[in-house]
Protein backbone atom coordinates (compact mmCIF):
# COMPACT_ATOMS: atom_id res chain seq x y z
CA UNK A 1 0.00 0.00 0.00
CA UNK A 2 1.11 3.76 -0.45
CA UNK A 3 2.61 5.02 2.50
CA UNK A 4 1.23 7.62 4.65
CA UNK A 5 2.96 10.92 4.85
CA UNK A 6 1.95 13.37 7.49
CA UNK A 7 -0.51 16.07 6.90
CA UNK A 8 -1.54 18.36 9.90
CA UNK A 9 -1.75 15.14 12.09
CA UNK A 10 -0.91 12.04 13.80
CA UNK A 11 -4.26 10.30 15.05
CA UNK A 12 -6.73 11.62 12.69
CA UNK A 13 -6.76 10.48 9.12
CA UNK A 14 -3.92 9.90 7.83
CA UNK A 15 -4.08 11.89 4.48
CA UNK A 16 -1.31 11.98 1.94
CA UNK A 17 0.82 14.85 1.70
CA UNK A 18 3.89 15.81 -0.53
CA UNK A 19 6.12 15.76 2.19
CA UNK A 20 7.79 13.19 4.12
CA UNK A 21 8.57 14.18 7.70
CA UNK A 22 11.90 13.15 9.37
CA UNK A 23 12.91 12.12 12.51
CA UNK A 24 12.20 15.02 15.14
CA UNK A 25 12.27 15.69 19.12
CA UNK A 26 13.59 12.25 19.20
CA UNK A 27 10.95 10.90 17.63
CA UNK A 28 11.53 8.40 14.03
CA UNK A 29 8.81 9.67 12.78
CA UNK A 30 9.46 7.55 9.49
CA UNK A 31 8.70 4.56 11.70
CA UNK A 32 5.80 6.36 13.26
CA UNK A 33 4.19 6.29 10.54
CA UNK A 34 5.10 3.19 8.76
CA UNK A 35 4.30 1.69 11.64
CA UNK A 36 0.53 3.30 10.99
CA UNK A 37 0.33 2.25 7.75
CA UNK A 38 0.87 -1.03 8.87
CA UNK A 39 -2.19 -1.07 11.04
CA UNK A 40 -4.10 0.00 8.95
CA UNK A 41 -3.75 -2.75 6.20
CA UNK A 42 -3.89 -5.20 9.48
CA UNK A 43 -6.52 -3.31 11.91
CA UNK A 44 -6.16 -6.80 14.54
CA UNK A 45 -2.42 -5.45 15.34
CA UNK A 46 -4.02 -2.58 16.77
CA UNK A 47 -5.15 -4.97 19.66
CA UNK A 48 -3.39 -4.70 23.45
CA UNK A 49 -3.39 -6.20 26.82
CA UNK A 50 -1.43 -4.65 29.29
CA UNK A 51 -0.44 -5.91 32.59
CA UNK A 52 0.71 -5.13 36.27
CA UNK A 53 0.69 -7.91 39.23
CA UNK A 54 0.96 -6.63 42.92
CA UNK A 55 2.08 -7.81 45.59
CA UNK A 56 1.31 -6.81 49.30
CA UNK A 57 3.99 -6.20 51.50
CA UNK A 58 2.78 -4.44 55.08
CA UNK A 59 0.20 -2.29 55.97
CA UNK A 60 -0.68 0.05 52.82
CA UNK A 61 2.61 -0.65 51.12
CA UNK A 62 2.86 -2.87 48.27
CA UNK A 63 4.28 -3.22 44.93
CA UNK A 64 3.43 -3.57 41.26
CA UNK A 65 6.18 -5.12 38.55
CA UNK A 66 5.06 -4.09 34.69
CA UNK A 67 6.82 -5.98 31.77
CA UNK A 68 5.07 -8.38 29.61
CA UNK A 69 2.29 -7.35 27.25
CA UNK A 70 0.43 -8.28 23.91
CA UNK A 71 0.33 -6.20 21.40
CA UNK A 72 0.60 -6.48 17.19
CA UNK A 73 0.06 -9.76 17.05
CA UNK A 74 2.19 -11.80 19.80
CA UNK A 75 3.66 -11.50 23.29
CA UNK A 76 6.01 -8.25 23.74
CA UNK A 77 9.96 -9.64 24.54
CA UNK A 78 11.51 -6.18 24.24
CA UNK A 79 11.75 -5.70 28.24
CA UNK A 80 14.60 -7.36 29.66
CA UNK A 81 13.97 -7.09 33.00
CA UNK A 82 10.45 -5.96 35.53
CA UNK A 83 9.83 -2.42 35.78
CA UNK A 84 9.19 -2.20 40.17
CA UNK A 85 6.98 0.74 41.38
CA UNK A 86 6.18 0.63 45.17
CA UNK A 87 3.01 2.80 46.89
CA UNK A 88 2.10 2.99 50.83
CA UNK A 89 -0.10 5.97 52.37
CA UNK A 90 2.16 8.70 53.99
CA UNK A 91 2.62 9.18 57.61
CA UNK A 92 -0.34 11.47 57.90
CA UNK A 93 -2.76 9.01 56.52
CA UNK A 94 -1.44 6.47 58.83
CA UNK A 95 1.37 4.84 56.27
CA UNK A 96 5.16 4.36 56.26
CA UNK A 97 5.61 6.89 53.10
CA UNK A 98 7.06 4.26 50.65
CA UNK A 99 6.14 4.98 48.09
CA UNK A 100 3.48 7.40 46.62
CA UNK A 101 -0.18 7.15 46.93
CA UNK A 102 -1.79 5.26 44.61
CA UNK A 103 -4.05 8.21 43.39
CA UNK A 104 -0.58 10.34 42.65
CA UNK A 105 0.57 7.64 39.91
CA UNK A 106 -2.78 8.70 38.00
CA UNK A 107 -1.71 12.37 37.95
CA UNK A 108 1.62 10.86 36.50
CA UNK A 109 -0.10 8.75 34.09
CA UNK A 110 -2.07 11.08 31.95
CA UNK A 111 0.76 13.70 32.41
CA UNK A 112 3.29 11.15 30.83
CA UNK A 113 0.43 10.26 28.20
CA UNK A 114 -0.49 13.62 27.33
CA UNK A 115 3.59 14.70 26.81
CA UNK A 116 4.25 11.47 24.85
CA UNK A 117 1.57 12.51 22.31
CA UNK A 118 2.67 16.49 22.28
CA UNK A 119 5.82 14.69 21.29
CA UNK A 120 4.90 12.24 18.45
CA UNK A 121 2.30 15.24 17.06
CA UNK A 122 4.85 17.98 17.04
CA UNK A 123 7.09 15.83 14.98
CA UNK A 124 4.32 14.72 13.12
CA UNK A 125 3.82 18.34 12.37
CA UNK A 126 7.28 19.34 11.92
CA UNK A 127 7.34 20.87 15.45
CA UNK A 128 10.84 21.16 16.64
CA UNK A 129 9.80 20.76 20.66
CA UNK A 130 12.37 22.69 23.39
CA UNK A 131 10.62 22.05 26.77
CA UNK A 132 7.54 19.86 27.70
CA UNK A 133 6.72 20.16 31.34
CA UNK A 134 3.82 20.14 33.27
CA UNK A 135 2.41 20.11 36.91
CA UNK A 136 -0.48 18.03 37.73
CA UNK A 137 -2.70 18.43 40.83
CA UNK A 138 -5.72 16.38 41.90
CA UNK A 139 -7.98 17.45 44.37
CA UNK A 140 -9.45 14.78 46.84
CA UNK A 141 -11.74 15.01 50.01
CA UNK A 142 -10.94 11.95 51.89
CA UNK A 143 -14.41 12.15 53.57
CA UNK A 144 -15.61 9.34 50.93
CA UNK A 145 -13.19 7.34 51.27
CA UNK A 146 -12.94 7.57 55.23
CA UNK A 147 -16.63 6.55 55.45
CA UNK A 148 -17.55 9.74 56.99
CA UNK A 149 -19.42 11.09 53.90
CA UNK A 150 -22.51 9.41 51.72
CA UNK A 151 -22.33 12.39 49.39
CA UNK A 152 -18.57 12.94 48.87
CA UNK A 153 -17.21 10.66 46.23
CA UNK A 154 -13.74 8.72 46.98
CA UNK A 155 -11.60 9.84 44.18
CA UNK A 156 -10.67 13.10 42.77
CA UNK A 157 -13.48 15.37 42.43
CA UNK A 158 -11.20 17.61 39.41
CA UNK A 159 -7.51 17.38 38.13
CA UNK A 160 -6.03 20.03 36.39
CA UNK A 161 -2.93 19.93 33.90
CA UNK A 162 -0.55 23.00 33.47
CA UNK A 163 1.29 22.71 30.93
CA UNK A 164 4.75 24.98 30.23
CA UNK A 165 5.79 24.41 26.09
CA UNK A 166 8.70 26.11 24.47
CA UNK A 167 8.75 24.88 20.94
CA UNK A 168 9.79 26.45 16.97
CA UNK A 169 5.58 27.38 16.57
CA UNK A 170 3.59 29.42 17.31
CA UNK A 171 0.83 29.99 20.83
CA UNK A 172 -1.91 28.87 18.24
CA UNK A 173 -0.11 25.77 17.17
CA UNK A 174 1.38 25.16 20.23
CA UNK A 175 -1.98 24.91 21.98
CA UNK A 176 -3.26 22.49 18.49
CA UNK A 177 -0.65 20.03 19.81
CA UNK A 178 -2.03 20.19 23.21
CA UNK A 179 -5.61 19.60 21.72
CA UNK A 180 -4.89 17.17 19.37
CA UNK A 181 -3.02 14.97 22.52
CA UNK A 182 -6.00 15.18 24.92
CA UNK A 183 -8.36 14.06 22.04
CA UNK A 184 -5.83 10.94 21.20
CA UNK A 185 -5.11 10.02 24.85
CA UNK A 186 -5.58 6.88 26.41
CA UNK A 187 -5.22 8.38 29.95
CA UNK A 188 -7.42 11.18 29.06
CA UNK A 189 -10.19 9.20 28.40
CA UNK A 190 -10.25 6.57 31.15
CA UNK A 191 -9.71 9.37 33.61
CA UNK A 192 -12.73 11.74 31.87
CA UNK A 193 -14.80 8.88 30.66
CA UNK A 194 -13.92 6.29 32.87
CA UNK A 195 -13.74 2.22 31.99
CA UNK A 196 -15.49 -1.20 33.32
CA UNK A 197 -13.15 -2.72 36.44
CA UNK A 198 -14.22 -6.53 37.03
CA UNK A 199 -12.71 -7.93 40.57
CA UNK A 200 -12.22 -11.53 41.21
CA UNK A 201 -11.00 -13.20 44.12
CA UNK A 202 -9.31 -16.57 44.57
CA UNK A 203 -8.85 -17.50 48.32
CA UNK A 204 -6.83 -20.02 49.89
CA UNK B 1 -15.29 12.77 71.83
CA UNK B 2 -15.73 9.56 72.32
CA UNK B 3 -13.11 7.31 70.08
CA UNK B 4 -14.25 5.22 67.39
CA UNK B 5 -13.52 1.33 67.46
CA UNK B 6 -13.55 -0.95 64.60
CA UNK B 7 -17.42 -2.58 64.14
CA UNK B 8 -17.19 -5.18 60.95
CA UNK B 9 -15.73 -1.92 58.62
CA UNK B 10 -13.10 0.73 57.88
CA UNK B 11 -14.87 3.51 55.55
CA UNK B 12 -18.28 3.12 56.26
CA UNK B 13 -20.09 4.70 59.65
CA UNK B 14 -17.43 4.17 62.74
CA UNK B 15 -20.05 2.45 64.73
CA UNK B 16 -18.66 2.05 67.90
CA UNK B 17 -18.37 -1.63 69.22
CA UNK B 18 -16.34 -2.69 72.73
CA UNK B 19 -13.29 -4.35 71.32
CA UNK B 20 -10.82 -2.14 70.30
CA UNK B 21 -8.24 -3.22 67.78
CA UNK B 22 -4.63 -3.53 68.01
CA UNK B 23 -2.42 -2.77 65.58
CA UNK B 24 -2.21 -5.69 62.65
CA UNK B 25 -0.92 -6.80 59.35
CA UNK B 26 1.29 -3.75 59.58
CA UNK B 27 -1.40 -1.76 60.03
CA UNK B 28 -0.99 0.82 63.25
CA UNK B 29 -4.89 0.06 63.84
CA UNK B 30 -5.33 2.49 66.85
CA UNK B 31 -3.90 5.34 65.41
CA UNK B 32 -6.06 4.72 62.02
CA UNK B 33 -8.82 4.57 64.19
CA UNK B 34 -7.76 8.23 65.74
CA UNK B 35 -7.47 9.85 62.99
CA UNK B 36 -10.61 9.36 61.79
CA UNK B 37 -12.05 10.36 64.85
CA UNK B 38 -10.01 13.26 64.14
CA UNK B 39 -11.15 13.96 60.70
CA UNK B 40 -15.01 13.49 61.89
CA UNK B 41 -14.64 16.05 64.24
CA UNK B 42 -13.09 18.30 61.90
CA UNK B 43 -13.93 17.27 58.64
CA UNK B 44 -12.20 20.33 56.83
CA UNK B 45 -8.53 17.74 57.80
CA UNK B 46 -9.75 15.69 55.00
CA UNK B 47 -9.43 18.37 52.23
CA UNK B 48 -6.51 16.94 50.59
CA UNK B 49 -4.44 18.06 46.95
CA UNK B 50 -1.47 15.68 45.33
CA UNK B 51 0.45 16.71 42.86
CA UNK B 52 2.85 15.63 40.38
CA UNK B 53 5.34 17.40 37.45
CA UNK B 54 6.51 15.60 34.29
CA UNK B 55 9.24 16.61 31.91
CA UNK B 56 9.75 15.61 28.26
CA UNK B 57 13.21 14.39 28.28
CA UNK B 58 12.91 12.48 24.19
CA UNK B 59 10.56 11.22 22.14
CA UNK B 60 7.98 9.30 23.76
CA UNK B 61 10.38 9.05 27.30
CA UNK B 62 9.20 11.83 30.00
CA UNK B 63 10.02 12.02 33.80
CA UNK B 64 7.42 12.65 36.82
CA UNK B 65 8.49 13.51 40.18
CA UNK B 66 6.08 13.26 42.89
CA UNK B 67 6.52 14.72 46.56
CA UNK B 68 4.66 17.65 47.97
CA UNK B 69 1.14 17.55 48.98
CA UNK B 70 -1.51 19.18 51.08
CA UNK B 71 -3.62 17.71 53.64
CA UNK B 72 -4.46 17.67 56.86
CA UNK B 73 -4.67 21.60 56.73
CA UNK B 74 -1.26 21.56 56.18
CA UNK B 75 1.96 21.42 53.26
CA UNK B 76 3.06 17.74 53.84
CA UNK B 77 6.82 17.77 54.71
CA UNK B 78 7.40 14.08 55.57
CA UNK B 79 8.90 13.31 52.45
CA UNK B 80 12.67 14.02 52.13
CA UNK B 81 13.02 12.88 48.78
CA UNK B 82 11.37 13.32 45.02
CA UNK B 83 9.84 9.88 43.86
CA UNK B 84 10.85 9.80 39.59
CA UNK B 85 9.01 7.41 37.45
CA UNK B 86 9.85 7.29 33.95
CA UNK B 87 7.17 6.50 31.20
CA UNK B 88 7.91 5.58 27.37
CA UNK B 89 6.19 3.50 24.68
CA UNK B 90 7.78 0.68 23.90
CA UNK B 91 9.49 -0.48 20.69
CA UNK B 92 6.81 -1.91 18.72
CA UNK B 93 4.94 1.77 19.51
CA UNK B 94 7.98 3.44 18.24
CA UNK B 95 9.11 4.59 21.33
CA UNK B 96 12.60 3.29 23.30
CA UNK B 97 10.78 1.09 26.11
CA UNK B 98 12.51 3.67 29.37
CA UNK B 99 9.79 2.87 31.22
CA UNK B 100 6.12 1.31 31.13
CA UNK B 101 3.32 3.08 29.27
CA UNK B 102 1.14 5.67 30.68
CA UNK B 103 -2.00 3.62 30.59
CA UNK B 104 -0.32 0.79 32.44
CA UNK B 105 0.53 2.57 35.75
CA UNK B 106 -3.38 3.03 35.54
CA UNK B 107 -3.45 -0.78 36.43
CA UNK B 108 -0.46 -0.51 39.10
CA UNK B 109 -2.58 2.48 40.59
CA UNK B 110 -6.01 0.29 41.02
CA UNK B 111 -4.12 -2.85 42.42
CA UNK B 112 -2.46 -0.71 44.59
CA UNK B 113 -5.55 1.21 46.00
CA UNK B 114 -7.51 -1.60 46.51
CA UNK B 115 -4.91 -3.47 48.08
CA UNK B 116 -4.30 -0.64 50.41
CA UNK B 117 -8.14 -0.94 51.28
CA UNK B 118 -7.68 -4.26 51.90
CA UNK B 119 -4.90 -4.15 54.46
CA UNK B 120 -6.90 -1.31 56.19
CA UNK B 121 -9.84 -3.48 56.57
CA UNK B 122 -8.74 -6.00 57.45
CA UNK B 123 -6.54 -4.36 60.08
CA UNK B 124 -10.18 -3.33 61.30
CA UNK B 125 -11.99 -6.32 61.06
CA UNK B 126 -9.62 -8.21 62.84
CA UNK B 127 -8.10 -10.49 60.02
CA UNK B 128 -4.85 -11.49 59.80
CA UNK B 129 -3.69 -11.59 56.35
CA UNK B 130 -0.97 -13.83 54.85
CA UNK B 131 -0.73 -13.03 51.18
CA UNK B 132 -2.58 -10.78 49.11
CA UNK B 133 -1.40 -10.47 45.26
CA UNK B 134 -2.99 -9.47 42.24
CA UNK B 135 -2.73 -9.65 38.14
CA UNK B 136 -4.43 -6.94 36.76
CA UNK B 137 -5.06 -6.86 32.86
CA UNK B 138 -6.37 -3.84 30.63
CA UNK B 139 -7.61 -4.55 26.65
CA UNK B 140 -6.95 -1.70 24.44
CA UNK B 141 -7.54 -1.06 20.85
CA UNK B 142 -4.82 1.24 19.58
CA UNK B 143 -7.02 2.07 16.83
CA UNK B 144 -8.79 4.84 18.77
CA UNK B 145 -5.09 6.90 19.73
CA UNK B 146 -3.48 5.63 16.48
CA UNK B 147 -6.77 8.09 14.25
CA UNK B 148 -7.63 4.72 12.84
CA UNK B 149 -11.02 4.59 13.85
CA UNK B 150 -13.90 6.84 14.94
CA UNK B 151 -15.75 4.50 16.75
CA UNK B 152 -13.12 2.84 19.06
CA UNK B 153 -12.23 4.43 22.19
CA UNK B 154 -8.66 5.81 23.11
CA UNK B 155 -9.01 4.04 26.43
CA UNK B 156 -9.06 0.93 27.66
CA UNK B 157 -12.20 -1.12 26.97
CA UNK B 158 -11.96 -2.78 30.24
CA UNK B 159 -9.94 -3.69 33.08
CA UNK B 160 -10.17 -7.20 35.26
CA UNK B 161 -8.03 -7.06 38.76
CA UNK B 162 -7.87 -10.81 39.07
CA UNK B 163 -6.91 -10.99 43.73
CA UNK B 164 -5.27 -14.39 45.58
CA UNK B 165 -5.67 -13.68 49.38
CA UNK B 166 -4.43 -15.88 52.05
CA UNK B 167 -5.73 -15.17 55.12
CA UNK B 168 -7.64 -16.28 58.50
CA UNK B 169 -10.76 -15.77 57.01
CA UNK B 170 -13.88 -17.51 55.32
CA UNK B 171 -13.50 -16.98 51.96
CA UNK B 172 -17.06 -15.00 52.41
CA UNK B 173 -15.44 -12.90 54.80
CA UNK B 174 -12.24 -12.56 52.28
CA UNK B 175 -14.62 -11.30 49.87
CA UNK B 176 -15.81 -8.95 51.96
CA UNK B 177 -12.85 -7.23 52.61
CA UNK B 178 -12.39 -6.82 48.99
CA UNK B 179 -15.81 -6.18 48.51
CA UNK B 180 -15.94 -2.98 51.10
CA UNK B 181 -12.30 -2.22 49.56
CA UNK B 182 -13.96 -1.65 46.39
CA UNK B 183 -16.46 0.57 47.70
CA UNK B 184 -14.35 3.13 49.16
CA UNK B 185 -10.99 2.95 46.36
CA UNK B 186 -10.33 6.53 45.00
CA UNK B 187 -8.68 4.78 41.96
CA UNK B 188 -11.65 2.12 41.34
CA UNK B 189 -13.82 5.31 41.77
CA UNK B 190 -11.96 7.27 39.33
CA UNK B 191 -11.22 4.91 36.21
CA UNK B 192 -15.22 3.59 36.69
CA UNK B 193 -16.86 6.74 36.81
CA UNK B 194 -14.26 9.32 35.49
CA UNK B 195 -13.40 12.98 36.70
CA UNK B 196 -13.20 16.14 34.83
CA UNK B 197 -9.70 16.99 33.89
CA UNK B 198 -8.92 20.42 32.67
CA UNK B 199 -5.65 21.44 30.36
CA UNK B 200 -3.76 24.66 30.27
CA UNK B 201 -0.94 25.50 28.57
CA UNK B 202 1.49 28.60 28.73
CA UNK B 203 3.89 28.88 25.70
CA UNK B 204 7.14 30.33 25.52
Amino acid sequence: MRPSQPDSDLGDALTTVSKPRPALNGVDTPTLFATLDAVKASPELAKFQFRATNRWLSGTHNRSTIRGFFGAGQEDESRTEDFSYDADHPAVLVGNGNGPTPVEFLLHAVAACLTAGIANIAAARGVVLHEVSSTVEGDIDLLGILGLSDTVRNGYQGIRVNFRISADASEEDVRALVEQSRARSAVYDVLTSGVPVSIDVATG
